[in-house]
């Protein structure tokens, strides 16, 4: 399975295609669409986002609404494309970096002045595409009982003190909330601290966590290091743009605890087979699913546009200057967890088409319905 | 550039391959055994460790000591290799998987009743293999001016309080330490639970910092996903065994912080070109380099197998049973910022290869200085 | 650098993308636009080529007609999407696989009685997309000095007897020539072939030639088997349809011949550097470039659907019956060409950027200028 | 499935590693060293050839015989280490390039002097790791009933005139043989043109044949040109020292004929199911297995090395002077072939691993039974 992505912020389309992808799927359009709506709400977005529609169009791979397992091919319109309509020398060039963004790095590895050329591909509107595919792959996922959600945990200091214990309770509780968000005083703690941000010109972070649900043990390997579920996850999550930190299971927490308080005993039950009474791990050890649900926790950082911008530096005259602005968001954490939950379900489908084989969703059930069956 | 690894824990050798490296660099075999040495170090260790001594061998790819452009294999013998000359039938099965192992997880996925058959390879010991190589992308990434070190930041709930500001500063300090703390008091504390956890039979995980220093601005990408350099040192840490977070910079800090507090203001000094006063982002921005420190951190469970066993089942009577116990350590926590530097190592060596081209040093280096003129 | 394609023949777009290709690089989409046209030329094609237009559409990775470094993503739309804009059940499913199609074999792979599901991809229809890509990458390399051409060498029995020695008076005569030939009495013999062949409502294949000039020596590697430029040049060659043989240089001649008469004797001349006086090896010795002219002929087998269609097999009764008709070509032997020029320039343009490094035009040429001066 | 390889023709090992081989085959040691014998076999090697035995050293992935599913690294030693256990400069230079090696080429890549520094890893003594993990493919698709041989075809200019039409009887025929060649008047004059070659120090290459039985319809790919099984074939086949051409069926022949005469027709019987009565598409159609043998044919240069060596220029001096010559054989055409099967069960196991999923043998094994029973 193979997986590319292209498109600038302001060009034509983002675009997606995914490889490998089993024939035989029914897709639901519309719940790609709803997927990308996703990516776009929450408390905290800017006026912009409510205006968009992102809507998916499905050019190669689906016949009558089932994959025929040669490459899918997506395409989403981008609203915006006057920059890419124009001439570049009618343009006016960008040339105060953003600090926290692409475009410095960006600028100086391709030797280039105008920072347009950098940001147009470095901003986060790619991840439309991974959504997109991720949307796909969910609904391949969903056929052997698998499902990915995603809520928040915290935004900048307001976090949540506590949640439901189940993940139906948590799904629900968020589903209310405008920032995805299964405490509900917490929640008031959030939308406060993102007004007063908003006011003051700045921008938030957060944390949110991904949850993966119906995976059954084995998936993933403890054969080679970039094999494992875990190192595929990580890697996934690390290359959504803001994220600076990925947990799995008790993450950091871990390390402050002895083996014999950290670790999840396994016991049977006749007709259940192997299972655990706490999930610590966060669904894998040794590189594998454990049976558990998989927990991911990602850290966002800031939104690294500030309406008040940082200081930096002109490109060209070298003179000290305030950075460019371009439109932002103070706080994108709800989307945050959608990517999230995308960039998850690709690693998943990787893994589970490695293991079960990849031509047609008939073969790979009946594949997996005879590993379900080995396992008891 | 492509890296395997091959060998299981009581098999014959650990080997490495790495694919793609260039030609002309001069091998110094008794660093990459230090390095090996190194591995096995740091108070918490069993007592085998101690009496073991890995040794490289390097069986292609090099000719009196320069490398040629060919793939470089490396062997490590291992010391103990009964289980592998004797017959299957005549050894103990192991039946009882241990928690927080891949055991488990491992039997199911191959249908396998022996969970020898997955320890053997799902062990650290495979990571030797991984710390020779990276030892020789050390060896790479020194002649273009790139070092990369590690610090234990704490063991159990015994954190370090304070470091000095200098990286060299704190290597200093670390390398008096039995535990590579750049701390001496946090280290004493440190010292004492590990005590207190070896004589409970217990374990203990920990923190740990790799900083690479020496990073030219523009390494990685912010063009697609998989290539970011975030996106590969996170996949890379997250896969050594036993770790369960990844932070680069603030990382989880970032979360609760205002952007305008957050972000890494833009400077410019004639003779220097670019640069930040502060690296929150630990040297990576847009998924490339910032030419600051990369700095990265990740947390360690503590060890699974413990000499205390947990409960667990037995696979083939489905009936209660004690853990089965391999020897062990209490804490590895050194030896886990060996590997993470290797990891980071193998990372940006991919990096700076698809920049500057793979073929002989004398040429990625004559181009690397064309780079760092653009720079300025 | 990696590419991607999607497409069937009657969806809605033709897709392919380019990631890792380098920035800086102008694109001369009319160019683009001529290689798609060449694709769907030639004595012998059917009438609806005559009539279709394909044109390229540059979605991503070009601002104001410059590569940005991004992944470049290009749509061609098909003309006759009818197919997938119905619904499934309401077309006639087609149940007699072709024989020497995709059409058996896929339908058996995938479990499938409506062959439709299989021909939408497996048609030729598909390089649309690799020539699309080979025609960046002919722009890439031609910014390095190297310039691919084909012609045609024989049309079933009809073959040219001689050609101009200098490939400048082989592609002059060939431009005059409705087959690609550089030989006007052969290309009499060919269209008189074609047009019996189509009378007789049958079919015919060729041989044609592709080469590469201005290559310097050392692309590609001796180091590992897959890197080798033949390795590459042959599996991109064999993956066009219907093609079933492969040579470089001499090729099958080569068996025949002793050492003596074989090899390219090596000649030094200052300023020159060093050269041959013949090219038997085809430009490639030891899996890299000699510097001498790449070389490469591919055997085509008879257009697979016959308007007199072969015996086959109902998928569903499994009694005997006439193979479903497609539309269909004579002979496709000059769009054979184009689309090998296409696979060996995606082929040479991976192993360049694999030497220079892939970042930007400017940063590329400037590592070859120093290459180019370490020959001499 | 990943495979690198490793090791210099003096260095100390030749090593090869293959990543996801699925767990449980009982490996046949012997058959492995029976292949390297293979290799080393045929009339007109050198006098070195039969003094040397290859024996492998399987140092991991293999438990008491049975593959464990991790990673199988498999060294072979090489007996003539004196190159490598010298310094370098207490060595002799060898300066002039030989023709139609890698010498040059590989002297001005990586800008060297000493063109031993090149040919050690561009020697044919490369492919013994190949043939090593070659033998393991078999045995693993031998567990699928699939089972490959080649055969010689002709050597200089004497050919075959007629072979038998069974494989079972061509082979039978050719282990007679010395040269591998299922037509004994031939193998007379393909002796005699071999010793008249000898005599005059000159050397000689040949075609021969490589077929695949047993296979099933379906492997590879219509759906993206790199996973066509044609591809991956010819790309793996024209990867091998000397090889300049690659053919699948009638190859070329099929260039010269029409569609009506050069397809095969689809039938159906009961029990059997979908079958040809001809196959000259050679077992590959539309980039998947048809279910027919698959055939493929290869051309093979005469050695690169004369005794009577070539004209050619030294390196450092730039004046004309006769190559440097490294003991050699006169023909290769039998090592040939066992390379060439050692490809192809690598590319054919690389496409039954996709399809079938790669755990463990006893998983592909029903998941295979299941595919087979869908296709009658």
């Amino acid at each position: 399975m193979r997986v590319l992505t292209a498109g600038e912020s302001h060009g034509q389309y983002e675009v997606g295609i995914i490889e490998g992808f089993p024939k035989g799927l029914r897709v639901d359009q519309a719940f790609i669409d709803r997927e990308l709506k996703r990516r776009m709400s929450g408390y905290g977005r800017g006026a912009r986002m409510a205006l968009e529609i992102d809507e998916v169009h499905i050019v190669s791979g689906v016949r009558d609404k089932v994959t025929l397992g040669s490459p899918v091919a997506m395409l989403v319109r981008n609203r915006d494309v006057r920059i890419f309509a124009a001439k570049n020398d009618k343009q006016e060039q960008l040339v105060v970096p953003r600090p926290a963004h692409a475009d410095l790095a960006g600028a100086l590895k391709y030797a280039d002045k105008d920072i347009r050329n950098i940001l147009e591909r470095s901003s986060a509107r790619e991840t439309v595409a991974r959504v997109a595919i991720g949307a796909l792959c969910k609904q391949f996922l969903a056929e052997l009982g698998v499902h990915i959600s995603s809520f928040t945990l915290s935004v900048g200091s307001a976090a949540v003190s506590r949640i439901p214990s189940s993940i139906a309770a948590i799904l629900s509780a968020a589903k209310k909330s405008q920032l995805n968000c299964p405490d509900p005083k917490a929640e008031l703690r959030m939308i406060d601290e993102i007004d007063k941000a908003s006011k003051a010109r700045d921008s938030l972070g957060g944390v949110c966590e991904v949850r993966a649900e119906g995976i059954c043990p084995g998936i993933g390997s403890c054969m080679h290091f970039d094999k494992r579920l875990d190192s595929r996850i990580a890697g996934n999550l690390m290359s959504i743009p803001a994220i600076k930190g990925v947990e799995i299971g008790l993450g950091f927490e871990y390390a402050a605890k002895r083996g014999s308080a950290a670790h999840d005993k396994i016991y049977y039950a006749r007709g259940q087979g192997f299972f655990h009474k706490t999930n610590r791990s966060g669904g894998i050890e040794g590189g594998m699913s454990t049976g558990e649900p998989i927990v991911a926790r990602i850290a966002m950082k800031p939104i690294a546009t500030l309406l008040r911008p940082l200081d930096s530096v002109n490109l060209t005259t070298h003179k000290k200057a305030k950075a460019v602005v371009e439109r932002s968001d103070t706080c994108a954490i709800v989307a945050c967890g959608v990517i999230a939950e995308s960039m998850v379900a690709i690693a998943l489908t990787e893994s589970y088409l490695e293991k079960f084989g990849c031509d047609s969703l008939g073969e790979i059930k009946a594949n997996y319905r005879n590993y379900l069956k080995s396992l008891k």
